[in-house]
């Protein structure tokens, strides 16, 4: 959970350790706000006490600066 | 999409398709009220269009009747 990680040289992922289930839908929300808000759309995974996100550029079918840049507001949101 | 998959005969799988983001988060948010309801937590993954839905007992380690109930009551929360 430490970081952000290249996966496969072709997306991002973090995994965010929450104290319950309840939690973890609430960090779901706040980044989907984000998401819709900057038009770009990571995928979240929500487990009981756990949130995974996965960040790639559809259309460079890739890594670009913008999942980057994202990254890092994500991280702001995370308790 | 169609239906319910019973998967390595451990946990029970299906994706819904929705028009975007936020009908997406919106049955995220549906299914996580229910979870809570029930205190019978799925694993969501929330894509673009996309939410997938794992569900089995922790407990048993595989799949219950409570599975089949909670898969039955999701179903009605999807548009």
């Amino acid at each position: 959970d430490a970081a952000w990680q290249v996966v496969d040289g072709h997306h991002l992922r973090r995994a965010y350790r929450l104290p319950d289930f309840a939690s973890g839908l609430a960090l779901v929300n706040r980044i989907g706000a984000l998401a819709e808000a900057e038009d770009h759309h990571p995928d979240l995974l929500l487990a009981w006490g756990r949130v995974e996100v996965t960040l790639w550029t559809h259309s460079v079918g890739g890594l670009s600066m913008n999942d980057f840049i994202l990254a890092a507001h994500i991280d702001r949101l995370a308790p």
